[in-house]
């Protein structure tokens, strides 16, 4: 019997909107380049200071399942 | 004297909108059973990838006050 | 050769709207007594419930550069 | 041959005498409806502070034997 | 539009065999009581030593999705 | 609307009595220079060792309001 | 003098039999793309439950040496 | 009244066919120079990969009660 | 220039009275056998509940001071 | 019997020689303002990179003794 | 408005002569391949011992912008 | 067919030039009664200040092989 498996990789979104946002602008941009996305876990949450306004730096961790000739 | 007694649970809510929607979600159902509900902790931040976008699953520990006769 | 010194507090900001929201509130504050404020980092996010719905109450650590002569 | 199984709960008891006063004060609400208590693991202490002395609220999660036919 | 919530709760399985089959001693001992189960996570091993052997205690999460009515 | 914003401290304070007068001995010294103290994290618990006997040092995180004008 | 560089990657192994061998599926997916594997680190055991039983997700950090000449 | 009190060390165990085995093998080894072990908790798993397969090293804190006059 | 190289081991004291006792007698009795103990670190505060009441289990690693002949 | 209390605040040193140089600079600059430093603590080391070298980040907590009448 | 987004990857350097030139090597290597490299973290050290000296293996994560088209 | 096993031992080496040379100074005092010391890691790195300088004491987990026969 054969086993799917699957890989994680480290990206940061950014917004200044919000922490969702930064999370959807990241996995926007990871779609490009990866395909069967399936998850993702924030790790963290930081940001820096723009005119007194956060902009938040969303560390997220992105699952998806490798191809079975890969 | 006597002291008052919490417990806490952990619940997962879901939100296609905001990571602050997905906890909204959780107390919203977790406080049709528990009474006494008094604060919350977020400590998990997942989801999957719907269409492109995230789905939120956001896991809280909620506290609340056990009745002093049970 | 000279180097900047950096210092990080810890604060807490509220709002009854979103986790973004309290983080922009804490930032609203620091800035009226720390200048140079550079970035912040999301250490917890905890909250109580009013009328069923969360009050988010996000710790976050703000860093800023020391001036040169303190 | 059969195996035990056990559940743990997370619980938090209040004293303003000491942390393990609260420890017994927690132990001894849960013993109230909980059978079969085997240990108890402290994850956490907090607390708040009136007239200027602090009342402890100790986390811990409470271990015990489910039973054969639950 | 409605959202699923779901619970966790940590139970402890047992296995003088191996950690896999104290997870799955425990798994089953909880699909009696618990419906809707969807999902697991160790977050701890330890055990006991008997005759020189060592008898497995997995301590898992255990993830379920609420009943709408509940 | 507008919503207080808290700060955190951490402070060590020192007993050979116990870890919970420790806990005590800082509030107490704390309380000398900030208003509004709110609640405390105890993050760690260390010391050294005189005549054979522990002397305490624990460490804490005390949360206390920010005046609105600061 | 010259030092070689190392890099990991984070996979995914998946097992209805046991925690190890969902490692070792992992780990002869990873050997058809990495040259040079020299060790993992289980850095996460969870799954789901199919017919009552575990399905073992095991995350691993994969380390192999980078070629010298990439 | 007299109290016991216990001491743990680290060790590692190796195998190449389990995760569980490695325990095992750990925990022999141990028995031979230490008496009363009385608990083990693991807290990491890494190996090496040798012919494509995994040879696993876990890491474990063995505890055991210390006799009475040492 | 010569300097020290310090040591810590982890022990584990018991008390039926109190977290802080249960420190005293484990370093009590690491005294009968450890020379030149320098200080202390809790690491974890467990027990079990023996007629409803609590018996602390408190885990410290305990730093001392290597001979400079050994 | 009165007790010293010590206070723990986080700073950031940077270098682009040496994690050490850069804890060096942290506390020069921080014994400009504050009196009875006693100890530190490293926290995180991290850094950006200039003409592909490494600037360190370094970020320590520094204890110091409060004054008696502070 | 578009957003940049960032990716993490992890490495080891090694160097027998101190931790941060560790990181100098590592980097250097990765700059071979990695453009727009922005920060990096330390998040581990370790190492093995040759001739009784340490050779250090320094494990970072690197930061990168990724390109507008990839 | 037999397997190696492996101890660890926390020790902590001090020095007022640097962390690197801490952890030197560590393992040459741990390979005068330590034989097959394969590898540290590096699990805590704080100090003291003497003079406006840190004197660094860095805490190591020291790994060797076991005797067949012990």
């Amino acid at each position: 019997m054969s086993h799917h498996v699957y890989k994680k990789v480290e990206i940061i979104g950014v917004s200044e909107v919000s922490i969702s946002e930064a999370v959807a602008n990241a996995l926007a941009k990871a779609s490009e380049t990866i395909r069967h996305i399936g998850w993702f876990e924030v790790v963290g949450t930081r940001g820096y200071v723009e005119n007194g306004k956060p902009v938040f730096q969303v560390e997220l961790k992105v699952g998806f399942r490798l191809e079975d000739n890969a």
